[in-house]
């Protein structure tokens, strides 16, 4: 379908809009219309906010996660274990792990995980910077927390092999039946390692 | 599930996004972590297109079409019947007619529809001005495509009793468009044929 625009100020918006992942066109259309009925200060605002976002969102320099500061607020907490580090893909997964509440540790955020079909080889990652930080000693384990994918085998793969001769404790998240679900409606793969992984009952 | 976001301004930015209709706060994050993926400039520059959105976008004062200027391309165009108007709720309305290529005449852009629910009365609308340019004289014929809906319904009745001392010829369009629907969803051929067919209102 052409789209005629009526005016190119919109057209430039649209264009904006529509450039973000899982917003089509007609989305971008609705969006910018919505954002003409706001009051012009909010938009300014929301303007401004995206202006000076790369500027004022910083990475920690141990961790690599987003922070505000040189070293994030989960590093410099001195209640933190900084001798158990979960290694992560992302900042979602970050606080995907914070929100359960089950883990006092610091973090890694690679940054991506190793994926050929996508042109990201280990140098696109925060690897090296993890094995300095383990070779730097203070550290006795490190958990691979990365998604149970190919890429995630693969990139756990790669990353124990660059550990091997630092003799830290390397563990992975258990894989096993999600809790609340239905057995029947499991997955193969995932029973199976729930099995082959068991634990022994309280 | 608490959020607990590791910077400021990500979460400044999260905030935003997710005030956009049909955007929750876990799209609003991927979107902001997408944008900070790209290079600094093109963020930047999105960030300019909303800073100044609301004043570069202009309203036709005929017409109340989004225009860069104060007469829109349509209304400007001498090449389009100006003696027959067509009433619509909004601008993707406009679009959406336009992509028909079935119309060449001009255009009423209402701003909404009718609706007490939404507290959307006659005078949030432009019916009154609507009604000057009918009684300025020059229109031969109103052509009312509103959603088919109850307010778009209520809505006609409305402008149809407004309307009904100046002896101007009223239509609507054929319902050939599905009764329940948004207009901006209607495909092109049943949007077109609903505009060719129209018949006499009442």
């Amino acid at each position: 379908m052409t789209q005629e625009y009526p005016s190119r100020a919109l057209e430039r918006a649209v264009d904006e809009f529509s450039q973000l992942p899982g917003i089509g066109r007609k989305t971008a259309l609705r969006l910018v219309l919505h954002l003409l009925t706001r009051p012009e200060q909010q938009v300014q605002g929301f303007g401004q906010v995206l202006t000076t976002l790369k500027t004022d969102i910083r990475y920690c320099q141990t961790c690599h996660n987003i922070s505000d500061s040189e070293v994030c607020g989960i590093c410099s907490n001195p209640k933190r274990d900084a001798g158990t580090v979960c290694v992560v893909e992302n900042v979602q997964d970050v606080m995907a792990i914070e929100n359960t509440m089950q883990y006092r540790g610091v973090y890694h955020v690679l940054g991506g995980v190793i994926s050929p079909m996508n042109g990201i080889g280990p140098s696109n990652l925060q690897i090296t910077s993890l094995v300095d930080r383990v070779k730097a000693g203070g550290i006795n384990e490190v958990i691979l927390a990365l998604s149970p994918t190919m890429e995630g085998d693969t990139t756990n793969f790669f990353i124990s092999k660059r550990l091997a001769d630092t003799g830290v404790k390397l563990s992975v998240i258990a894989r096993g039946v999600a809790v609340g679900n239905n057995l029947e409606y499991a997955d193969e793969v995932s029973l199976g390692r729930s099995i082959v992984d068991r634990t022994p009952f309280v």
